[in-house]
């Protein structure tokens, strides 16, 4: 609980309207997106602008109270969860788009800005933000900064922190930082603003963000492709990046996802397929239209059953809601849903699905995988149920052992999700003992009493490593 | 001097083969491309592979060496000078490409590979990697990473922090990291990769790097347009972008460069021309034609004089030539050539090159402006003689204007140089105390002892700020 001075210093600095401690408000803010994990604060300040969050900092920094930056809550690391109590800085409020600067082809953001009307914004001027995280309908562009937010464009245009140019942040201390600008070329000193990005919250926290747009792409194509093997659908993956094809989105679900999200929309999916992918260009139409019969093409000549081609924007936009639909279509079927995303390079695909099958029917789960095929990030997703403490601990047990897998691949823990309290026992399987230890000197540098998200990223233990054999 | 203990280690860790003290040797290594600035090392190693450089580090941690990587000492910003003394550790040996992938679009190279080698090996096999820095035909994918190297494609492409996607480094107590791999998603912890690109070997010495490919452009054109006032110049540029066409390339060159750099070439520049840009289009032979189309039309509705458009690969060649060779033209004209990287947002070039031509004027110096119209990022050259300590002055007055300038403009002291030593005295200019407070924390963080290229990014002071009127 909150010392009565604190409370009141924050509630004065803040305005009694901005601060919340009821236990209602309390529970609210005890959870994200992240089943398992729950923890409550002491309370809760959504603040207005900039200078509160700064006043803020600094009674907290006085006082020493965690504080943990918040958006929407839909990251899926568990990574707002305030483990260490203190404060919820729910930032939701700050929600401006400040500028579209049409000349230099950026944006400024305030963090509260969902990130779907940020597409609308920009689209309507013909410009282009292409990270499109799964959440994007509800997600904020803070979270999308502090998590690194990927999604289903990711092969092509890459993540969050390729569109991150600036960013306006309050320190620990309460100090306002800025970093970059709207100039793509900027080399004086230490790249702060991509080391801010991904930094989940344990950093700073960004009150405004300058981010790069492109110009939007003239047409889309869409077409499906059935496969009844694995290994088949994979070799397709790899023959479309050997043809120097870079779909704008190369998708793929497996034949649990298939099933369930055919029963979910009812959009006809042939049920006893291996694997489906989803391929999407973007670009001049004449373009699209190329690569898109190409990669049809491909996909036949390596044993496709069916590739059906959209005709038009709206049938594409139908096929690609299938795919959106699987969180949803599976989170219906059993209490908890667990949604993983070990990545692994694009060239082991196949074996890394592969992999998630055998484990996930060794400890008798039931599991999911779909995912961006064409860079590798996968989302092994399990149905299970948390009241059945038995069967949980099968899942840790399995998903330790996919992350090992994937690190076996040469993959990694996290492909977009982040560490956050989920994965922190495992990070150092990924970046190893040098690179934990350089990762807490740069905590340190920054926020050197660790009151900013405390209890992520790094674990207080690291998971025994798992051995598995491939 | 070396003590003589260390400089017994030294020897027997890397054999006296690769340990180098003769006066003719340090000699060799005192300098840089970057005119003004020496200092002379107390030995030079050529390393044979990243185990010698680890041995080195241990050796020279436990004495307090300072240590200064280098690969061709291309530089323009005193990088590479070894300002404290200590050691040169030459990587140029380490000279592998030790993968292309081709299925994850990856190539693992050593840092010594020269930049033009990297995209003669993957060019012949349709791949492509962007970066290519004026220097590419000498300087080393180790010295592009260390200062984040960035080119004539970064308007379209990015610089060299878009390309990497892991790196090996040796710290300075002479542990070996890895960060990142071949994911294109990866977001376990804070992402050291971008950090250690362009902090200039401060942090640590890459000795393995891995670098994302892209499919390379199937076609490539290029147009010349003439303009007899700047303001069109830029206002073509504008509206280029406004009719949302990213060129590959959009390059600017003043009077005063189209002069020297015709009398060099005999290529038959029209010299009285206030302005020139260059542009070049790739991808599809037909998205070419069509974007170069548009922007000659562009260019000759804001009253370009000529605009040429290349009618093959070879004319286009010659016509890109004319801009390369910017700098060897103007560096003949007098004996000591000061090249600069001041960044503007695009939207302010007219008003940056105008004012770069005042501040010249004022000080009476003769100076060029060429640079990258498409990103902001331009290159004011000062023609001058070193020898003559008061011009010497001025120029150092007026590129402080300069930088001054940029700042006001929301540009950036330095686009795709550095800082090293000679802009140390500036970055605080554009991070403010803040910035440079973390930025050493950082620097802790990883060289507790400060061995790594020291006296470079922070300055002992900072420059007075002058102020500019615009």
């Amino acid at each position: 609980m909150l010392d009565s001075v604190v409370r009141r210093e924050l509630q004065e600095a803040v305005g009694a309207s901005h601060f919340f401690d009821s236990p209602a408000d309390l529970l609210a803010y005890s959870y994200d997106a992240t089943p398992l994990y729950q923890a409550m604060p002491d309370a809760v300040i959504r603040c207005a602008d900039a200078a509160q969050v700064g006043a803020v900092m600094k009674i907290c920094s006085r006082y020493c109270v965690p504080v943990v930056p918040r958006g929407s809550g839909t990251n899926l690391s568990a990574g707002t969860v305030p483990v260490k109590g203190g404060l919820v800085l729910d930032l939701s409020g700050l929600k401006r788009i400040v500028e579209i600067d049409q000349e230099n082809l950026t944006v400024t953001v305030e963090p509260g800005v969902v990130t779907k009307q940020l597409h609308a914004a920009v689209e309507a001027l013909g410009l282009f933000y292409p990270p499109d995280p799964g959440s994007l309908v509800i997600s904020t562009l803070g979270g999308n900064i502090a998590e690194c937010a990927g999604g289903l464009r990711g092969l092509k245009y890459g993540t969050t922190k390729d569109y991150v140019l600036g960013l306006e942040v309050i320190l620990s201390s309460g100090e306002l930082l800025r970093t970059g600008g709207k100039n793509t070329k900027d080399v004086a000193g230490y790249d702060l603003t991509k080391l801010l990005v991904g930094s989940e919250g344990t950093l700073g926290i960004v009150t405004q963000a300058t981010l790069k747009l492109l110009p939007l792409p003239e047409a889309k194509r869409t077409a499906l492709a059935f496969f009844t093997s694995l290994e088949n659908a994979a070799r397709a993956v790899s023959q479309i990046i050997a043809a120097r094809i870079i779909p704008a989105t190369l998708e793929f679900m497996d034949n649990a996802t298939i099933r369930v999200v055919d029963e979910f929309t009812g959009i006809g999916l042939p049920t006893d397929m291996a694997a489906v992918l989803l391929m999407e260009q973007d670009g001049p139409e004449v373009i699209c239209e190329r690569d898109l019969a190409q990669m049809a093409g491909i996909c036949r000549g390596v044993g496709a059953v069916e590739v059906k081609v959209a005709a038009t924007a709206e049938e594409g936009l139908k096929l690609m809601s299938a795919r959106r639909a699987a969180l949803s279509a599976l989170a219906r079927k059993r209490p908890t849903t667990i949604l993983e995303d070990a990545t692994v390079p694009r060239s082991r695909l196949a074996e890394m699905v592969r992999a998630i099958q055998q484990i996930a029917a060794k400890y008798a789960l039931e599991m999911c995988t779909f995912g961006h095929a064409g860079d590798g990030n996968l989302h092994p997703t399990c149905m299970t149920d948390e009241r059945d403490r038995e069967e949980i601990q099968r899942v840790e047990a399995a998903f330790a052992e996919i992350f090992a897998a994937a690190i076996t691949f040469g993959g990694t823990i996290t492909g977009e999700h982040g560490v956050g309290l989920a994965k922190a026992g495992y990070l150092d399987w990924k970046v190893g003992p040098t690179g934990i230890a350089l990762m807490k000197g740069l905590k340190a540098a920054f926020d050197p009493c660790g009151l900013l998200n405390p209890g992520k990223l790094f674990a207080g233990e690291t998971r025994r490593r798992v051995t598995v054999h491939l």
